[in-house]
């Protein structure tokens, strides 16, 4: 039996992403205090993102068109110009943030490409990812960088089908639920979810919304071991 | 000998894009004509632009995102927040604007695919230029569909070598000089120019700049005879 082609997502997988993004909306919230109370602006901005992740997708630019239409909302188009460039900033910081991979992060994917075809399967921003992959450092024990708008049952069937790869020898890895694990589950391939410390809220899944017992480990840096053990 | 492989460049080449974001253009300086005159608006969002090339890339949100800080800083930040949203309104019809192919573009692009393999080249949004290429009715006639952040040399030979082909068996046809013919000239290949109605400020190039002749048609429709004829 060969061993499993593996496929590892990016942000938040390899290196953090929604820490950036929890940073950066906890500005936003301080930003809009004259006019609305935390949770209020925190609830108002998942709403816009929510109402325009069909047309403008995922990713920093994304991010913050409805940063800016949230702020806008809530002042009740009171917001000041130099507010609207404070947001703009913000997001410039956010593009231009270093990579910080994740503890152990850099070991164990060389180690798994030591004995696993590895495929990077991410979503976002096309170039700012681009640039994330490049500098995480990492993109040479890759045998596919897959960058997509949406990681759904046929996206993934597309990139196994191009690597001739069959979804029962594939292990999809991640810390997304909606994204990484049940698309991957539903074309017939294993995954294994690794949480992260925090969930953007349109990636959430409720627990009883799980097809069964869902394999989980607590860092990327378990995975050779459970590899090993053999997987469920 | 094979007939060479075609590559055909999607915005502005297969369907309109520019034209649209002219006409938005338009309603940004009319929008700022109490601050600044029409050159000066169409200018300084030129310059904006441009400093932001390297970490928004290109599209509509990136094109959105300057649009915006543009009129912050021509206002002096007076720009009231509604215009902030009127911006973003754009942005919205921009991405939901309907895909209308250039004259005679479908019946061509048939006619190439039945005795060519056909490759798609196209840069912008992931999200966007994958709505726009579902949308064209033209997916099924292309080998490969590949979405770039930037059309260098390194990104031509990736599509080429991912398909098997040697420079010298590709021809790329394009709207733009800097960004579907040079790079292609460069590795080696041929490309044939179709010059579009209006150019973008930042894919313009000066002919003193093009190396020697450039071989150049009105319209796609013209592409059959020219490689019947044999491309020079």
């Amino acid at each position: 039996m060969h061993p499993p082609v593996i496929g590892l997502d990016g942000d938040d997988t390899l290196w953090h992403s929604e820490s950036h993004f929890v940073t950066t909306t906890a500005r936003m919230v301080e930003l809009l205090a004259e006019w609305v109370h935390t949770e209020a602006a925190q609830d108002h901005l998942i709403a816009v993102e929510r109402r325009n992740l069909a047309r403008f997708g995922y990713g920093v630019k994304a991010f913050t068109l409805s940063m800016i239409e949230t702020a806008i909302e809530v002042s009740d188009a009171r917001l000041p110009a130099s507010a609207v460039q404070q947001i703009i900033d913000w997001s410039k910081e956010l593009m231009d943030h270093p990579v910080d991979l994740l503890d152990g992060v850099a070991a164990t994917v060389a180690e798994l490409a030591a004995g696993h075809r590895l495929l990077l399967v991410t979503k976002g921003d096309l170039l700012h990812q681009e640039s994330k992959v490049a500098r995480s450092g990492l993109e040479g024990h890759f045998e596919g960088i897959h960058i997509v708008s949406e990681k759904d049952p046929a996206t993934y069937r597309r990139i196994l089908d191009r690597h001739g790869v069959a979804p029962a020898d594939f292990v999809m890895v991640g810390n997304s639920v909606r994204s990484d694990i049940l698309p991957v589950l539903e074309l017939g391939g294993r995954a294994v979810h690794v949480p992260y410390e925090v969930t953007w809220a349109l990636e959430h899944v409720d627990e009883g919304d799980l097809p069964g017992e869902v394999t989980r480990i607590d860092r990327l840096g378990d995975l050779p071991a459970l590899l090993a053990a053999g997987l469920p």
